[in-house]
């Protein structure tokens, strides 16, 4: 793992929250996109070597949705980039950890990312991340 | 705000997640630092410009062991850097947010520390913090 490439946060609405986070960051969003195959739209925002990942569900039963119904919102996951990313699946096999999806998937912002189980982790739920 | 300096991350245990942590990032914890006046114990990884804190409660009645009981083991702050700790705090306090403490206090790692109230920030905690 090279460094912390970005946080995610679950919000309800950009509408109100990229203005929000515009505000409280005192920098401006510089890219949205939706992700159709996980049924969210981003928002990015950067701070130093790590960007703010505004996540808000296109779906009432996605995975953002659900989250904020049980939790509300607020941060969904920390990613972590890495240089090989099938070798540090194979890494985090071997220590015991459980991965979320068995190869990588696509994810936002042309990055190859796959999820370690919050289980094993304390709660936090940890992507992994490459560029494309 | 300059940068995410770290994450902090409530654990029960560091008998435990300090051993974890080290099998999933993949590096070992560098220091540990009891911060009395907060009732907690911390202990810091780097990736990166980043640090992971993982805090555990010295006290079952402290902010840490409170946060467990009601939301289990989790992340529970982001923190940036910050050049000027009270133009920050004077910043955000115009653009109407409310602040935790009024006058910056002392944290962990040399720093001077203030949290911005998480209702109006999305749910997501977050700290200034500015070196001493």
């Amino acid at each position: 793992m090279l460094k912390l490439e970005h946080i995610g946060v679950a919000v309800k609405a950009f509408s109100e929250s990229i203005p929000l986070f515009e505000r409280i960051l005192g920098t401006s969003c510089y890219k949205t996109e939706e992700v159709s195959s996980e049924n969210v739209n981003t928002a990015f925002f950067q701070k130093g070597e790590t960007k703010i990942e505004l996540l808000e569900s296109t779906d009432p039963n996605g995975v953002i949705a659900r989250f904020i119904e049980k939790k509300g919102e607020g941060i969904h996951h920390i990613a972590f980039e890495v240089a090989d990313i099938h070798a540090e699946m194979e890494r985090l096999r071997q220590e015991g950890f459980t991965l979320l999806n068995e190869t990588p998937k696509p994810g936002a912002d042309n990055k190859l990312v796959c999820f370690v189980h919050p289980k094993e982790t304390n709660g936090v739920l940890i992507e992994l991340c490459q560029e494309r």
